[in-house]
């Protein structure tokens, strides 16, 4: 285990009808004036956005409006939305949607009371100090940026998709219903949970020996995530399993599981490298590459994709060749991405050879000079994986 | 799964060495003048105190000392600890200890700036608005204190044992090295594994149904306690099993294995007015309750115990005849706790028949007409399983 410091100040707010208790939270949190942040129309037809407007009203909170968030958020919305905060005086920050909603609105939150171009601090040209304080209202689980201290912008000059992280980011509340994601359609759901399954299994491959809780920890929401998504894509409206979801997407993320670790990440950087390229949905990007990534890496640390196989999928492990019962684990979980309706190859979300060498020259660009931590990728490898994967 | 909020912004500082960052740490949280709270000497011995007051001096911050905090901390000695903060201009309470020490510094953070009695606080007399900020330096990996919103105090006056749960009184932060556990005597190892075990079970055996996430995170971190402490008992300067141990402890008891439940409590409750009756170790206490109260209460939810048995003990399940299971499940969490080197039997801690009535009237006296969640105890409840456990 390595030494580690845990701080997660958000506090979460999670259940049936707690989007009501909004309006009165940011006002205990300081907020007059608030930019509400949203995607698509989506939350008009699911009824969030009448709660969310319905609850600043009658907290006596006012605020505007900024529409159009896209799924991989673009830091020209964001700087709209740092504008619109400057002339009206907004003092808070609302986001009312999925991870790129939530994503985007950190970044206003940043950019805000910056000087410079909101952009240098995902670039690392700058650090954020300070930020207007940002709310949440959760509508897809996923990200696990309601309490995360990330935020993942993509630059269409450059087709760039960066991640901030940093601890100023971490939203001061979020509310999480899950009511609200009842009428998520099943590719979003299953997008999702790949998402959620990817920020537990970037932090499972590590190189640091002894972290057996944090093993157990990710080993438990894993099986709990795939244990109940097939009953919420059947079952739309099933609440149990929407909360199971949508809780265990936020436990994913809240760096829980991190701690004494070094996670890996590799995928992540090549994935958004993909969404960058062709706004490949996040989740369904992963379900492409995580696979890839394991049949390409697995022989680094058999054992662990043993254990991985062995207790999150509960294959009985062939010990005199373990190397099988880790094929199978990988083999469970590309099946398992499957049965819920997700590609996973390169070919069917329309990414072609062609574009191997600018992926891998992209995610190390952002990276230095390789990827990833269990395994330290050069383009090399990354290209390699990009096959394995076509 | 309920509605639950959850927020703990204790800021954890874990790994080797990470003592030298004590000084500079409270000057970051603004403490200009420390009461360091102690308990016996154990600390002189093992070098903790040392780094502490190095760090102090090294980041140049002054300090006045408090020694004498028992286990089943008094409410006396935090009447004495307010007095030297007022008349010293204290800031900032440090508590070096286990959670003995840390829920009395806590009970003295929250006295200071109240005009009345800080017992007040643990009779419901009053609620605690404001305290002093406390930092912590665990030496006893337990109680879970380091992390959490409870203290829980002893008032020799009547012998009452009392719990108070605040948001006020999380930490702002806490340093856990688990070096400083390498002196930690085996029967204080094994009394700390088993109230942290306890505090897992506490939540787990719930009426709510549908809490699969924290029902399989509570799982985890029950077989990583149980897979080390032999480790650590063998082998004390066993980092890694100190770690997993140490860690275990903290997320225990830091609320995220608790979120959408409710949990039981009796056995606390019980073992509270065991220590206030007999000066029993709280742990060893848990160890002799816990399993009685599982053999009274089983039949209240078999499947929820075979669940236990299995997942926790990998019992492998009778399907036919679940009971057994169950039961087994339970003989299982004894027979660890034996083989740990704690006492399981009322009559191996001196406690006698003749204290059973005064022991049930005064759970009930602090709980109401009942005790726990699981099952509602009443006193003819708490009898029967005083009467299995002696």
């Amino acid at each position: 285990m390595v030494n580690f410091e845990f701080l997660n100040p958000t506090k979460i707010i999670f259940g049936k009808g707690t989007i009501a208790q909004l309006g009165d939270e940011i006002k205990a949190h300081g907020g007059t004036k608030v930019l509400v942040h949203l995607g698509g129309g989506s939350v008009k037809k699911n009824g969030v956005y009448d709660q969310v407007i319905n609850s600043l009203n009658a907290a006596g909170v006012s605020f505007v409006e900024q529409w159009g968030v896209r799924p991989n958020p673009r830091v020209k919305l964001i700087r709209e939305g740092i504008e619109i905060c400057r002339k009206e005086n907004v003092d808070f920050i609302l986001a009312v949607g999925g991870g790129s909603v939530i994503d985007s609105a950190k970044g206003v939150a940043v950019g805000v009371p910056y000087d410079g171009d909101v952009w240098d601090f995902y670039i690392g040209k700058a650090e954020p100090k300070t930020k207007l304080p940002v709310a949440t209202v959760l509508t897809i689980p996923a990200a696990g940026s309601e309490s995360s201290w990330s935020s993942v912008v993509t630059n269409d000059e450059g087709a760039f998709k960066r991640p901030l992280d940093d601890a100023v980011l971490f939203p001061a509340f979020s509310i999480l219903d899950p009511e609200a994601t009842y009428t998520l359609p099943p590719y979003q759901t299953a997008c999702g949970v790949a998402d959620m399954m990817a920020h537990v299994m970037e932090r499972y491959f590590t190189n640091i020996q002894h972290v057996e809780l944090t093993d157990r920890l990710c080993e438990a929401t894993l099986k709990t995530i795939m244990n109940n998504v097939k009953t919420a894509l059947s079952e739309p409206e099933n609440y149990d399993a929407r909360a199971e979801i949508m809780w265990s997407g936020t436990v994913a993320h809240n760096n829980i599981l991190h701690m004494g670790r070094i996670g890996d990440w590799a995928s992540h950087n090549i994935e958004h490298e993909l969404s960058a390229v062709n706004d490949v949905a996040h989740g369904e990007g992963l379900a492409v590459i995580f696979p890839a990534w394991m049949k390409y890496v697995y022989k680094h640390d058999i054992q662990r994709f043993v254990q991985f196989a062995s207790r999150v999928f509960n294959i009985e492990n062939n010990f005199h060749e373990p190397e099988r019962t880790a094929l199978k684990g990988i083999d469970a979980l590309e099946t398992f991405f499957r049965s819920i309706g997700l590609s996973t190859k390169l070919s069917e979300i329309g990414i072609g050879e062609d574009k191997f060498d600018m992926i891998a020259v992209k995610v190390l660009k952002s990276d230095g000079k390789t990827a990833g931590n269990f395994v330290k990728l050069t383009a090399g490898d990354i290209k390699k994986i990009l096959e394995i994967a076509k």
